[in-house]
């Protein structure tokens, strides 16, 4: 049985560059930070480790990819492991000769504790987001994976905007659900206004989970200027009842260290019982 | 091919009294008046007809059910014909021996187009929405009815925090989402911020079926005291991409005409695939 209901996120919204080993050295120093100051659970955005190549298709980005565990998972699980956090790391994995868009869970004691890979990934180049050329979508299904501190799912960027993911790793047992994002306003060719709209969509459609299934949602984005996208931060954390309990700016680098207490989550679903109240029986066109 | 591609919407929110011919008179006055004003599609809140009658288990409100197609939908029929406008009615169905809280939808002929039945009733009378004791679970599912100026889908208050309903309606072709409600703050025991949080969440979530699906959501709740419950209003109408284009106040009567340009369904989705991207053979779980 868990000690304490509460648990404490360290979300890192980070600015990538062109070098991953910078990025890597970066995302240590903003872990450690975050631990020293209470982060149990701590969440890099998507691909933190490299900028966000999937903005053109060039075979020369397949160089970035690594086994899972590999060389990036070998430095961080000793971080996590001597600062006892968990950690959700984004990578750009290749298993034999197949190549995912994977998130690692890291547990307190090192271990890997899960691999989870997006499930949903999308094929819209002419909006920058070429990342089928790229990534073979996950075979590993919705998970939730119990961690010294909390169950948690971790969904990947795209996988944000379709309910059943979301609802998958609810009925897994998830308690929070982490999406590593990279999301942002195209520079050109799209209207201020439009831009904006997406970003409060991309916020609504994520608080719905929240609602939808009574838990915890984090959501940790990139944010800075590259080449056609400038990614718009804005990572947050929303309460079971969808409401936003903390949330960064959309133009700098800034961590959040955010305090959720797991009790919520079921005083919320007595009255809301939106998860155990589901007539599956009435779903089966959902998988047709 | 249908001719042209905007259809507007007229939703009547309104406060329903003891008297259910009282209610069909005032709500027939709203009908025609919004018809005059230009409205195609006219929607009334959940069970405009009574009170909300579920707050209490008693035996008595069963005598306010009816068949479909019957006196009311009769009367409903003409007026649609008359003023060549779909309607989508909420009423309380006796079909046999059996109960159902239902929605019909009369084409603008004055035709019976189709009928829904609710499918996920609250059980949960403690709030004051005691329904399953007087609903039996709606077994049609969720559908889609082409009618004359739309492709609408309908789901039924509580339905509107599952998002399997939205999602199944969107598969079955709807462009247009409807939800007649009644929802509000309990006026004693809850504190205020807490029936905000709830109003917010509820919004919330029905402007994100807007988004995970692309198409338009227009939802109708009752206003008013009632015993326990202050009915919330606040009925709305989000676009694909989950902005609220028209709303209601949370106190009074008020009647909304929203003009939709169902063009925007295709073109949110060119870009926001998320209907056709789903991953099915992913989702097993969901209906297990």
């Amino acid at each position: 049985m868990r000690k304490k209901s509460s648990v404490t996120l360290g979300l890192i919204q980070m600015a990538c560059g062109e070098e991953p080993r910078a990025n890597l050295s970066k995302a240590l120093d903003k872990i450690k930070e975050l631990a020293d100051r209470g982060a149990e659970i701590i969440a890099l955005p998507e691909l933190f480790l490299s900028r966000y190549f999937c903005q053109e298709e060039n075979k020369k980005f397949f160089d970035l990819a690594e086994s899972i565990p590999g060389p990036s998972t070998e430095v961080l699980s000793k971080v996590a492991a001597e600062k006892k956090v968990v950690l959700i790391a984004s990578l750009f994995e290749k298993k034999d000769q197949t190549y995912y868009n994977s998130a690692v869970v890291l547990d307190a004691d090192g271990t890997v504790k899960g691999l989870y890979r997006k499930t949903h990934i999308p094929d819209d180049l002419k909006n920058y987001y070429g990342e089928k050329f790229y990534f073979t979508p996950g075979d590993l299904g919705f998970k939730s994976f119990e961690t010294r501190y909390a169950k948690i799912g971790v969904g990947v960027c795209w996988d944000q905007w379709f309910p059943e993911g979301a609802r998958l790793m609810a009925l897994e047992g998830a308690e929070i659900i982490f999406y590593p994002t990279a999301i942002g306003r195209q520079v050109k060719g799209v209207p201020d206004s439009l831009n904006e709209k997406e970003r409060n969509a991309w916020i609504t459609i994520q608080k719905s989970h929240a609602i939808a299934n009574g838990l915890f949602v984090a959501s940790v984005n990139r944010v800075g200027l590259e080449d056609h996208l400038d990614f718009w931060g804005s990572s947050f954390v929303a309460d079971p009842m969808g409401e936003v309990i903390a949330s960064a700016g959309d133009r700098k680098e800034e961590s959040l260290l955010v305090s959720c207490d797991l009790a919520e989550i079921d005083a919320v679903r007595q009255d809301w019982p939106f998860v155990t109240a589901r007539r599956k029986e009435a779903y089966s066109k959902l998988v047709r």
